[in-house]
């Protein structure tokens, strides 16, 4: 067995056996062969597609590349909730809290951002003293007593995953599908989760721009799990804008801490709403999700789940001054609107361009070391299905250089898209895609 | 411009433009794009090829990502002679000396060698004080002064050619037509070369495994020269055995000094004359080349060329009592004779598993910086189409590991294909493809 023999196989469309995976990706990850070496491999799984059984073997063989955890004598009721990267997503560090004060605890490993979306640890760490780099020892007793944490996965957990990650970038392999699927599958079997829900997110600025590839990777998903006792569901949320009101690292944390008190985006709270009751149900005998949907908004009007948000914070060193009074927060010198100079109803808002106004503004990491301006981002005054009049404010660009305010206000307006037709249906969430027995 | 969109325009089998391959080649000299990156877009050539105008861009601009020189002040009779490497070839090396006799002046530019064949340079540094290591000043002056200098090509000619040729072999698309002859031209691009012949080598132990590959390669040769105003005549060499009696660096100069004082294997001979006749035809008013080869026995013959063998060898600083005296080249300490126990007559010799044995007993550079062992190497004594008896001879392993011996010579015995059939033709110049004006 060589790693060029491998090349051929792929490129010759061949299945490859379960120990030739593990040869690749052992190799891959003690440095073995060359990253164009693998980039070869990668290129080829892109055109030419992987099975399901090598799909799991390259799951497992991720996993197995680095460390792994057993949670289950913390809880049996661990769901674990991962999202393919949505810009201006909240819903998971919303469901931490909300599903805490709830009893259901999670266990969430996360890295940092990388391209558009941001983090979930960056976005957090926009809390002054807020730490993520813990031993599982801290991990596990913050877990026990808090019943919620957030750890940084760093290079323990699949490291091979990473690797591949990163490879997917450069080659311009980021939505194949094969590739997507084993990696999420590696980092929950590494991580131990046996309940798990994954959002899809899906259309501009994801790696998935169609309904139809966020089907056919949701089917992928809950065929793995079956196949490693695993309950899988999948939820496809449609990208037809950013999720909620803000994007950039310190803002984004202002609108949970607001949503947490209850004010919250349609959007946002009709993702957290329909992800949370699903997890509600895999970790509980509470099956009907219009009851849990109930439970979550109760749990959020009654304090608790800011409550178990503040309390997590300290646990993990934060400041909560900036818990209670969210203008603590620092903001952008310059906080200038963008007025709209079409009248209609807003269609939809690109994702795409959003996210590179705010990575131009400071708020993205385009590189793996790269610097983030906290203050820096967008917040939108109009959402789909808004009507808008001319002269009316679309969104705010937030940024210390006066310059870049020229530079994107045109670009942003131009992400809105304006209709004067009736919108057809909306919803944010698109499918729901479940094995849950 | 940027590099993943040339990623994708390969994977999707579009036409790259002049400026896309200036742009590839360029930011992966100055190593602005990953290797993983130039690897998938290798990957993706070696499976859906290029258009020849691709190729000559490629070319281009390969050639001019590096040193460009021009001879022709020197002389507009200068001919380069380019092989494609077959295992035990001398005939690069035996050239040089028969064509400067000749007042054709030969102007190589080499590197070292890799894999099983080994490199024109590897062996002359056999010759105690061969150096090759020169500026260009240098080297002008020997070739104005010598009629002939073998110069080491160094990182200076083409460097990105060398990276190609690094992730090639690491990619196995060592095969790649596109890439092979992109290459190949623009070596000869940057080294000013107008007349150029090359020995494509075909069959076991090399890149091109079939004649129908070859004639391939060899029509997209003389095609690119046309365009590029070089006359090109390609020669494809039938590789169902070494070349010569000697494979290994010693052994394989002391078979060098014994052709120029006229012991000569047939086979070698007819490469020698043939490729030959065709550098006199395109550097002279002999177009004859039935003539040209006489006139090179003849040279050969009144021992001028292999007084300009020494000539040369004094101006590189070699030591030219080994020329004068083969014996001095050291030996293995153990030359073990390999018994045929079949009779008939020699079908073919495998140059995959010579060479693969040959490198294992210290001939072969496997990696860029490998040491090599000098006196290592394997002696034919049957050739293809020569009878056999059982007990006779089929070859010699010298090494100075005894132990090497038990392991290699059942190997080095099935290398030889027995038959007990009538040899159909078995030639060593299977083709010659031409453009010569």
């Amino acid at each position: 067995m060589d790693i060029k023999s491998i090349i051929r196989k792929k490129r010759n469309k061949e299945e490859l056996t379960r120990d030739e995976i593990k040869y690749f990706v052992g190799k891959l990850g003690r440095g073995e062969i060359t990253e164009a070496q693998a980039a070869a491999v990668i290129s080829y799984i892109y055109t030419n597609g992987l099975t399901e059984d090598e799909i799991l073997y390259l799951s497992i063989a991720m996993a197995e590349s680095g460390d792994m955890i057993d949670l289950s004598d913390i809880s049996d009721k661990i769901v674990d909730k991962h999202s393919t990267g949505g810009l201006g997503d909240k819903a998971t560090i919303l469901l931490m809290p909300i599903l805490a004060s709830l009893d259901i605890p999670v266990a969430k490993l996360s890295s940092r951002g990388y391209g558009i979306t941001g983090g979930t640890i960056d976005k957090l760490e926009s809390i002054p003293g807020f730490k993520t780099d813990f031993t599982m020892e801290e991990f596990r007793s913050k877990l026990r007593n808090v019943g919620v944490c957030l750890m940084n996965q760093g290079m323990n957990f699949a490291p091979v995953e990473s690797k591949m990650y990163k490879l997917r970038n450069e080659l311009a392999c980021q939505d194949s599908l094969p590739i997507i699927a084993a990696s999420l599958m590696s980092l929950k079997i590494a991580t131990g989760s046996n309940k798990l829900v994954f959002d899809i997110t899906c259309g501009k600025g994801t790696y998935i721009t169609n309904l139809d590839q966020a089907k056919r990777l949701a089917k992928l998903l809950v065929k793995l799990g079956k196949r490693i006792d695993k309950e899988v569901v999948c939820v496809i949320t449609n990208m037809n804008q950013p999720i909620g009101m803000s994007i950039g690292h310190n803002l984004e944390i202002k609108e949970t801490i607001m949503a947490l008190r209850g004010i919250i985006a349609d959007d946002l709270a009709n993702v957290v709403e329909v992800i949370g009751s699903i997890m509600i149900a895999l970790a509980t005998d509470n099956k009907n999700l219009v009851e849990n949907s109930k439970t979550i908004k109760e749990t959020i009007k009654s304090g608790k789940a800011f409550n178990k948000f503040k309390e997590m914070v300290a646990a993990q060193y934060g400041d909560t001054d900036y818990i209670d009074d969210p203008e603590l927060f620092e903001k952008s010198k310059f906080i200038m609107p963008v007025l709209a100079t079409e009248a209609g109803t807003v269609a939809s808002i690109d994702s795409d361009i959003v996210g590179s106004i705010a990575s131009y503004l400071g708020a993205g990491r385009m590189k793996e070391e790269g610097k983030i301006n906290r203050t820096a981002g967008i917040t939108l005054n109009k959402k789909v299905g808004d009507t808008v009049m001319v002269g009316e404010t679309l969104a705010y660009i937030h940024t210390n250089d006066e310059s870049k305010v020229n530079n994107t206000t045109q670009h942003l307006k131009d992400a809105f898209e304006i209709t004067t037709k009736k919108l057809s249906d909306h919803n944010k969430i698109l499918s729901i895609i479940e094995d849950v027995k």
